[in-house]
């Protein structure tokens, strides 16, 4: 979350919402979302982060926001990946920052990554103030019906306590966060991310294996291959690379192709990191093909 | 069509303009409608409904307008699936709502049941001044060239018969809208929309079936299922429920599955509903296991 | 690009950034991009051209920004499709139009048609001064850490002098168009956009045939065709007609279903057209069916 065009906090309202969901965009979900809240504060305006979360996933929504955070304007971020949607599930808003923004969506844990980057949480309340939201002729359009209708009233300067009860942001629920593990004599890692272009974002970032050089042996379903660490997708070459990604994070990459269709990759993969041996790069067993091109 | 942010109308213009279509993203069609408006009209804003509505699927195009208009801030209303563009098929604008919000597309059906929901046409033009469209090296594209151009001036306040010739509202092209009829002891209904989740609107409300009971009987392609009437799609469970969906219709829904993919349903197909019959739940023909888990 | 509400240019700023790229809208790249700007220009909008150019295709991309341009507001023109992001390729900035607009992106060809379409380049700066870029993890993502600021700095009024080294246009990376050919009595054409509906523009307009009547002979994969030349889609009856298209091209079109699926045609693919010869339209060579519906 930016600070460099804070808006005025306390009371006074906020001018931009940065939206992020799994509603996708055949439907009209996100544009009755953006129509609720300028229909209520017609000064807001509101930012895409992604709608194509995949349906339902609460780690991979909770991982994008995390991603985009730091970059958001200050102001209301709001999130709904939302399988809970008209059950005893909170719904809650989180003011992060000092006041230059508030994270609103349901407490099932898609807002702790990005909270927890942005800061950690200021305070919280839990969006039960129903005189708020709109009338619903069904419970499971809270993005329309609860969260658009508050998001717009923060817009319009209402204090966070008056939309909702406090609760200690600690009972809030966590998110989680893939760790890499040690194991055989390297890191068991794992998929976070496949993007558009089928770049593997994956759990660790370059220091943690900095020691082990410039190359190192990458393992995918039991196939070691010699991976490159660089800085750009033409230093590839052929076959795949680690790339350090622009979330400072490695990425298996490949160049102008998808390395998650060559490597058979999808978010949650498993990848084993290690150094390598004195015989890679050499013995048969290491030297490995990728569409018969021989990786140098 | 909300009143609770209304623009001056007679002539002092609209501040957003609502816009659904089955232009998709893929190609430049939406950034185009986009840029034209904001050439001629910098003050408007554009809120996209969707863009998926499939190529040329007016009665999908119309559903997804009729669902979404009473959430729609006062402004202008642009929707635009036209597989006729270029013929004789007429362009117009609708104006409703005293004057809240003015609906503008061709006169193909597309616009009928939105109208309707809005509280009926005050007043309606063929837009047919082409001094205000712009100049087209073809006859393809009449939202860039065309609509987009005639939506800026509604922005800007020109009078709406100053963009046309008025029509007798009652001339224009009705919607279709299915309605399930009685059968077999129960009711013939229409699946009306699959959304993004595989969620199942169909073409009747819990009203309609309430004396019914909380428990009723579901055939699809002549396979009965017990379904369940829930609020929620947690409270589902396994297989697949009727849901009291968002617009307050009944949904054949799944939980954190595709109803869709599990029935084979898609826009259109038939589901028949009827009461639950002694034996059912009991018998074997009604008994139904779905990806082999028992329907309790 | 219009003129018709220009910005003031020359240091005074811009209030329009018209955005095209290969990112997607399935990752978060579009919305950082548009978070940067917000962030930096509170002021400015964003127009998506569109995110869906296929991924690294540097010439569709091209050739979608070239149709688009003289419809898109003065301001800033941003474009990205960017393979070579983070290697020694130049990151440039155009001033077009007498500084009505400004057309930023990678020097890979991705800029030069539509440059040229908005009447050649006025001044060129290479973005190479980092201070008004973002610090960045990674040199992966061009899109947020240096073209967004820069667009930002652009709208905020920082002449484009300051941002970056200037170079003579005329060193600029030509972008590449395609050009039909005469061959066997005919031209050979090719396919440069197969747009959502399966309609394939072609690299020919219709003066360029104009001597050959309203009836061409169209010949796919070896099999002729008789199309006629048509405005709109609903003149097409069965089969596939030439139609003129909104940007005054000529394209293989089918009403109300996809030209591209009937003739297995994808962007690049050869088309010959010829004048009809006097069997044609009656011998059984070139009367042609399609799905078994006789061409008339």
């Amino acid at each position: 979350m930016s600070g460099s065009t804070v808006d005025p906090a306390g009371g006074a309202g906020y001018s931009t919402v940065s939206f992020l969901s799994d509603y996708g965009t055949s439907d009209e979900f996100v544009g009755l979302v953006k129509a609720v809240i300028k229909d209520i504060a017609p000064h807001a305006s509101v930012i895409d982060i992604t709608h194509e979360i995949p349906a339902f996933d609460v780690r991979a929504g909770s991982l994008a926001l995390a991603r985009s955070i730091q970059y958001l304007p200050s102001g209301v971020v709001l999130a709904v990946v939302d399988p809970g949607v008209g059950t005893e599930r909170r719904a809650i808003a989180v003011e992060v920052a000092g006041g230059a923004g508030v994270v609103v969506g349901p407490d099932n844990g898609l807002l702790a990554s990005a909270v927890a980057m942005a800061g950690g949480a200021d305070r919280a309340v839990v969006l039960d103030r129903t005189e708020w939201h709109l009338e619903a002729p069904g419970a499971t359009f809270a993005g329309r019906d609860l969260f658009a209708p508050v998001v717009a009233q923060l817009c319009n300067g209402v204090p966070l306590d008056e939309l909702g009860t406090p609760i200690d942001p600690d009972l809030l629920l966590p998110g989680v966060v893939p760790v890499p593990r040690e194991e055989d004599g390297g890191l068991a890692c794992e998929v976070t991310w496949v993007d558009r272009y089928g770049n593997c974002q994956l759990n660790v970032g370059p220091d943690d294996i900095e020691v082990w050089g410039d190359r190192v042996r990458l393992t995918v379903d039991g196939t070691p291959r010699s991976a490159a660490i660089v800085s750009n997708f033409a230093a590839i070459g052929a076959g795949v690379a680690l790339v350090i990604d622009s979330y400072g994070m490695l990425a298996v990459c490949a160049d102008r192709q998808s390395a998650a269709l060559e490597l058979g990759l999808s978010a949650g993969s498993a990848v084993h990191l290690a150094p390598l041996e004195d015989g890679d790069g050499s013995s048969p067993a290491v030297r490995v093909s990728l569409r018969d091109k021989p990786v140098a």
